[in-house]
């Protein structure tokens, strides 16, 4: 079957709004209700999933990681443009479950999707996601908002993002490696709470420590943070095993600074934004060597 | 050097408009001045260029390809995000030539480059851009506002990319290659045209005839396609000859639809929307077997 035919079966039957004029046109009309943003990330096999995860899995990766995105900048998701780059060894079989598991997020995080491409090569396959977003405030929630005095604050937990990646590459714990597979990405109350109350905000993604690094210096300070408040995956008091998790990534929750002295329900209190340029690690108010490596950028 | 760097260097200099937040955050603000569309175009190494292009060219096409989707649809291109994934074994001096050619096609066409992704992997290079536009009038003109009896138009000529790329295949005459490698799209001035005058409108992408069966199809009607009418890039009264320029696809120009009568500086008219379903070819009035295959899909 050709790319008209695949698009026609699976990929059209996924679109809904008007805007999109059922994939019969080579542009969709963008809804514009206030503050548009718009965000765009590609997952290629190999290098942000393995070739053995559930391809339906993949698409729901792929929404994921750019609905995160959306949420960590107090925004929620409107609007989805694709491009699939499908191998030609790779089966309809497969197309259909990537597309279900596509399907299954679009749903689950109420975006549709307007428009995209497919084409059939011969490489790995490579996924890009171009999602628009509605800000719930006047304007998204920058990385760069923060002060100094600012508190951190993290929702949800770190490092099951790597726990599963090597679930996943062992093939022994189906369960574990569902958690790198399917992110359990911040949601919509979060991103709420960002708009109303963050002055910097983002996703990690990339590792926590390297994700805080960039926070604090998008916003020109520095930051402090007290690794025993750092929510884990693998409950330890093992520094080497905490700074494990602290820089594997792909765990897609959100990282914000507010006013110290806040709580914000469902978010832990982590560190704090401090006037002194880079990153001080402390373990139980004992200082702690930063490690080289502070993520993986991909 | 690591992707972060390759940004810096290379992307983050292109990035002038504030909503980009000069590549500084995971989203970018979109421009909302009147109804804004979108659209996503991939080029795969190997089926949309050859790996033996200049890739400054690839980087020009990338922008042109979408370009004219913005302008088929009356619109004029306003803010793109990019994403690469740029195989390992090319060049840092590859990647600067890339990013010189989107520049230079970024200012031709007045885009704002406000995000979008880099990865390296070991497929082929496959690059993706998401484009905005704002309609020139009250919404983009679509495929399918046609109606029996209106004339087709044609933008400039027909058979440059075919000719092209079998020159790019040759390496014999590079002049004539750069049709192929950087195609001479329909431009702004042709969409205000769309705009105004357009009952129906598409770019010719894949081959004149299928496009001008899709355009019809979409608008529930036929077509009646006058070949001698055609402007071609190799003039030529024979059948066969013909036909190959007008399937060969890789033009870019607008092929519109609009009440007959009318005349359009620049436009050729080539023939009408009909009645009945189905592709009538004609030349000189003599009546011409329709192709099995009407272009490509890529």
């Amino acid at each position: 079957m050709d790319e008209a035919a695949w698009i026609t079966r699976y990929i059209a039957p996924l679109v809904t709004s008007a805007g999109a004029d059922g994939l019969r046109d080579d542009v969709a009309l963008l809804t514009a209700i206030g503050p548009t943003i718009a965000t765009m990330d590609t997952l290629v096999e190999g290098v942000h999933f393995l070739s053995s995860d559930p391809v339906a899995t993949v698409g729901q990766k792929l929404i994921r990681v750019n609905v995160s995105d959306i949420h960590a900048k107090g925004a929620e998701p409107l609007e989805a443009l694709l491009s699939i780059a499908w191998p030609h060894d790779r089966s309809e079989h497969d197309f259909a479950a990537l597309m279900s598991g596509i399907e299954r997020d679009l749903q689950g995080f109420t975006v549709s999707l307007i428009g995209g491409d497919l084409v059939r090569h011969d490489g790995p396959l490579t996924l890009t996601l171009t999602l628009t977003g509605r800000c719930i405030g006047k304007r998204p929630v920058r990385r760069s908002g923060g002060g100094a005095g600012d508190a951190l604050f993290l929702d949800g937990e770190i490092g099951w993002g790597g726990a599963g990646l090597s679930a996943a590459q062992s093939g022994n714990n189906p369960q574990l490696a569902a958690r790198y597979q399917v992110p359990q990405i911040s949601d919509r109350a979060s991103a709420q709470i960002v708009a109303e109350q963050a002055s910097a905000s983002m996703d990690v993604s990339d590792g926590l420590l390297l994700d805080v690094s960039r926070l604090a210096e998008a916003s020109g300070c520095g930051a402090q943070l007290d690794l025993e408040r750092v929510p884990l995956a693998v409950e330890t008091a093992e520094i080497a095993q905490i700074l494990d998790q602290c820089t594997a990534g792909d765990d897609y929750r959100i990282l914000l600074s507010a006013p110290s002295g806040l709580k914000i329900p469902g978010f832990t209190e982590i560190g704090k934004l401090t006037e002194s340029p880079g990153l001080q690690l402390r373990f139980r108010a004992q200082p702690v060597n930063t490690p080289s490596t502070l993520g993986f950028e991909h």
